[in-house]
């Protein structure tokens, strides 16, 4: 159903620098002569950006944990339909920067009991996983100094201080076990090269594709 | 969880006349003494008029039929936690023109595997359902030359011709009979007034409240 592509996740919390390693890895690999699609979320397709515009403005309780959930994964389906599965029934290389993770990571972390929903929700609506995702794991400090150094009007995940930063890095790596088959946990607490090195060994060693 | 609270829904094809009726409902039940809340699906809370407008506007094909179902949940969830939930806590009567009826019938419609996700969805992210609706039957035909003479920008619903609204007639009535025993059919080819009376008569009769 997902045809001959591949799809590369890639998580982790605001500042740790999985963008920029996404978008390295993409480079790389159409360097190599992939077919290579670079998105994101929340967005990705026209129609899942303003969703993503309406989820992330605005007051921080404009919406409920459960709403919020249900337009995140409106979102995604409609990236899924008109992004991604055209992308991967075309053999081509999808690079995700965040996807079904961190919504269960965010969700599930805002009420211990939304996680339930979170998955029953991705089976009945999703049910695509990638077949490799990247967690770039960053020391929480660090990384919350870098996301406030980047100003934008999105910032309702980023305004709730070092203690939700460092829950929320501990809330990945309990995914990176959960899902330790498709999961590769990536020190990005060095210099942007050495981190970019590990994630192309991540992706031949896991994928057996050739990428260095 | 919903305290003393009366929720009403009106269901029906579009130009059935159903928000005319719910309207004096509304009215006539306030002029006996009850608090009245009167809202509206899509829509019925502000964040739930934002997700409307962008569900309802533009072309036809924006959304797939999945993407705009978790729409619809989305700001059904808004509407019945800042709108529905707390009236009917505060022991009022909730009218709602449209509710999830008619997600079962229009979504279920477009096609027919969809049936199935929508009530799962509904029993995950809902989960709550009306003491009474108010299916307001018309004929097609007469339905859609009264909706045709309203126009709106969110026409998209109405676009689709008179086979399409005899399905839709069919669809309701087919809720009608699965939920027979919260449904009642109203006829509503006849005079306002007349079937304002038949209104008020099966409140009276199938909630044993005074309405008349």
């Amino acid at each position: 159903m997902t045809g001959g592509g591949l799809f590369v996740s890639f998580e982790g919390i605001d500042g740790s620098g999985k963008s920029t390693q996404a978008r390295l890895l993409a480079d790389h690999m159409r360097e190599l002569g992939n077919d290579v699609i670079l998105t994101r979320e929340p967005g990705g397709s026209p129609g899942a950006e303003e969703i993503r515009a309406l989820v992330l403005q605005g007051d921080p309780d404009r919406w409920s944990a459960e709403t919020e959930l249900l337009l995140f994964t409106a979102a995604r389906r409609d990236h899924l339909e008109r992004t991604i599965r055209p992308a991967l029934e075309a053999g081509k290389v999808v690079i995700c920067d965040r996807f079904a993770d961190s919504t269960r990571m965010y969700q599930g972390l805002s009420r211990g009991d939304l996680r339930a929903k979170v998955d029953r929700l991705h089976d009945l609506m999703i049910g695509l996983e990638p077949h490799l995702t990247l967690l770039i794991d960053m020391d929480p400090g660090a990384a919350l100094t870098r996301a406030k150094a980047r100003a934008t009007p999105e910032e309702r995940f980023e305004d709730f201080g070092l203690s939700l930063q460092e829950r929320m890095r501990q809330g990945f790596l309990d995914l990176a076990r959960e899902f330790a088959a498709r999961f590769v946990v990536i020190d990005g607490n060095r210099a942007v090269d050495t981190v970019a090195a590990d994630v192309r060994a991540a992706v031949s060693a896991r994928l057996a594709v050739a990428v260095s």
